[in-house]
Parts: C-alpha cells; structure tokens; sequence
C-alpha cells in the first residue's frame, strides 16, 4: 500500500437525487433540524434502485445523506464567514460546514420518514433537509446513535441551535392565499415561511432598510417579505 | 438545473491521509469509540495543510471525517452481511455501514485530540479511528451536537455499543514483551489489545477451533492470538 502520493479517486456517481421544496439556496435553514413542517424525498437511480439496496432502512429512524454541493464548481478558499458568527469573523474551511469547501461534499442527518417501493422501484421520503432541490446524493448511511454522536461534545460557534432572530407577521391578503393552497402538496405552509423566516435567512452582511423586499422560492412560490423592527412581514406569495 | 440526469462529477482529491496503527483490516473495530488506547494522525497534504483551513478547529471536540475505502476497489452488491447481525443476516448496503458500497466513502466522528502546526503545515491528533493506516480524506467538519446527533433515534440492528465477546489473556512471556515495549511509541498496548480482542475481531463466520491461531497487525508487530472457551489467549508479539 503507497501510503504517500495523494492518488486521485475515481469520480463519483450520484445514487440518487433529492427532491426538495427548496429551489433556490436562499431562504435554506443552516442546519437540518431547524424546519419541522416540510417533507422532501430522494429519488434512487438505477442500479441503485432495486429495493435490496435499502432492505432493513427502515428500522433506522434517521439516515446520513452524504450529498454534493452542486452548484458551488468546487470553488473554495482556505478561511470562510461563518454566518453563525455574524458573517465577519473568519475561520479555517475545515473548521465549518460551509457548502464552498475541497470537493464539495456535504454531509446532514436526516428523519428517514418512509420507504416508498413501487415495482422495483425505491424512493425515500424524508424530513425536511438544509439541501436544494437537485442535489445529487452520493451516499446514504444508517445513523447509529451510540458511534454517531457524542453528548459531552463541545461545538465551538456551534453550542446549540440558534436563536429565532425575527418574528413573523402575515398581511391579510397573505392570510386568505395560505388557506387557499393545497394542503396536500403544500403541507401547513404558514408554519413552513415561520420556520425559514424566524431563522432570518438574509445574508449576515444585510442592511436592515425597511424598503428593501427579499424573495425564496419554496415548491413552485416565490414568498415576497420585509422587515421592519425586527418583524418579517410577508406581504405577497407569488407563483412562479 | 438540470434534475433529471445523474450527471458524473469531478474525482475527488485526497486533502490528507490517516496515519493509523492498524496496519491490516482485521482488527478494526466496526464502529469508532470501541479503542480508547491508541491515537492516530491525519496528515494534511499541501494546499490543505495551510494552517489556515483549520483555523478554529481545535474549539470542536469532535470531526467527522469522510474517507475512502480504498482497498475496496468500489466492489458493492446491494445486500450485505453486517457482522453485527453474526453475518448470517441480509441487509441492504444503505441500511449499513459496509466498506463495501456504492463510491467507497466511509464516514466517522473521532475526537480531536490536538491540532499540530508545525512552521506552515498542520496535522491533526485524533482518537483511534475505525480507519485502516494509509486511508485517504476528503473532506474534514466539526460535529455539530444540535444538528448531528438524535438521542431519540432508533437503530435497528445497531440499538447500542456491541457487548464484549471475549475475554482477554497473556501468557506470561508476552506479558514481560509488554513491559518491554516503549510506552512513549506503543502507549498502553495491553489495554490497546484488550479492548481489540474483546470484540472478537473474527469474521461472523469463524469456526471455534481452540487450534486455530490468529493473527493481527498493529504498529510495527504482528499480534499472535488463539481462543479457548470464550477467552482470547494472546501467545506471541512479533515484530513485523
């Protein structure tokens, strides 16, 4: 075994896709867990498909998707802003899960809600997850608690979740479109924009003018909010 | 963005190698946390290695580390016998942690021992890993308790650490070879191959033959061990 020549490693082939209500990179949580009220799912691509693949998945409540930061080309510099820390303070790539890193791999724990086996086909509905729409999975593993985590862990930036940062309003026109949309694709919608706009999803390095109006794009929604006094008002949801 | 096709994406790059005294496979533990006796090193590669890329770092207790299995030769089937299950038990390769699964990545969460600078190149310190000597790193994160981990989690076949198999003896001549040894290279080599044989490092497989003689190999030694009626008599420390 050569222990000392960084050989390169064959390229990586996506096993499946996620599909998730997120369209965009804005308005994503920073980390699983944040968002409750969504639902996302993978999809499996053959060979990797075949139900035999995830026999037994489902006596595991939680999974590790291990997934590509795809739309980032790779580009990554040796020290990041984490937004954790307010976006001005720097620190080392490896010292941060910032999306923009050596070869783009991104790694979330995820609920593993279903498998879906249709014909000879697997798809894995799971909770909402801090990943765009399309990104390609590389790999899913069982998360098995008693090697996986470690409760007497100190997390430097990270001690605990953050904090809920604004609080959030809806107008009365928005109030009437929430109880018009679907339930059954848009799940409790009203919840989900809570979720995503409580955590403040601008970029740290945001001016806090009162005119200015900011959009995400949820499932086929452009969700059109402002801020004023520490409230996020969503004053307009648009179809895209 | 394109969603339908599972486009190929670039090689990965080694950023480090793992320095480890598991030398061999058999031996290894099958989760990481089982070794508390020996530490490892992960060895940074240029450009990598700019003590800047882990800045910050050393305020994490623990890394995650994705890895390659790279003396898999990426062979995968889609079930797989976990040892765990007494490897008579079909599972599928996503519902366990087999080395031997789609683009060979292995994930695992290890302490962080200490963060070594050395003019402009770093190393990292780190607990004994599940990772054979030689292996290469992509990608190294902080574990982040709030987001990785799930007390409430359950894991199928994988519900808590696996007991201790086997008991652990020295004949008396490896007993003062153990004294010998240089605690300064080796540390606490005793208990070091305690905690290895304990779990009975055989394949599920394994006959009982009491004549059967084993063998494994840690640092620069060749350990040399039999079983009789559940305890694991270790009869030789050869140099390598």
């Amino acid at each position: 075994m050569d222990t000392s020549s960084p050989a390169i490693k064959e390229a990586l082939q996506p096993i499946g896709i996620v599909h998730s209500p997120f369209k965009e990179k804005f308005g994503i949580p920073r980390q699983t867990g944040l968002i409750k009220s969504c639902l996302a799912e993978i999809e499996l691509y053959p060979p990797f498909n075949n139900p035999d693949s995830t026999r037994g998945l489902d006596q595991f409540s939680d999974i590790w998707l291990i997934f590509g930061f795809h739309q980032n080309n790779n580009d990554w510099k040796p020290m990041v802003r984490p937004p954790r820390l307010g976006g001005n303070t720097k620190v080392g790539v490896f010292a941060s899960r910032s999306p923009f890193r050596p070869n783009g791999l991104g790694l979330s724990r995820v609920e593993l809600k279903e498998v879906i086996t249709i014909g000879s086909k697997t798809r894995l509905k799971i909770s909402c997850p801090d990943i765009v729409d399309g990104t390609p999975i590389f790999d899913i593993k069982p998360y098995i608690h008693y090697a996986d985590a470690n409760a007497n862990a100190f997390c430097g930036f990270a001690p605990d979740a953050p904090k809920e940062k604004l609080r959030v309003e809806f107008t009365t026109s928005v109030d009437s479109d929430l109880r018009r949309l679907d339930v059954s694709i848009y799940g409790d919608l009203r919840q989900f924009i809570i979720e995503i706009l409580s955590q403040d999803p601008r970029p740290a390095y945001k001016n806090n003018s009162e005119l200015e109006h900011y959009g995400f794009k949820i499932y086929d929604l452009n969700i059109i909010w402002t801020q004023k006094n520490g409230i996020a008002i969503v004053e307009n949801i648009d179809r895209l």
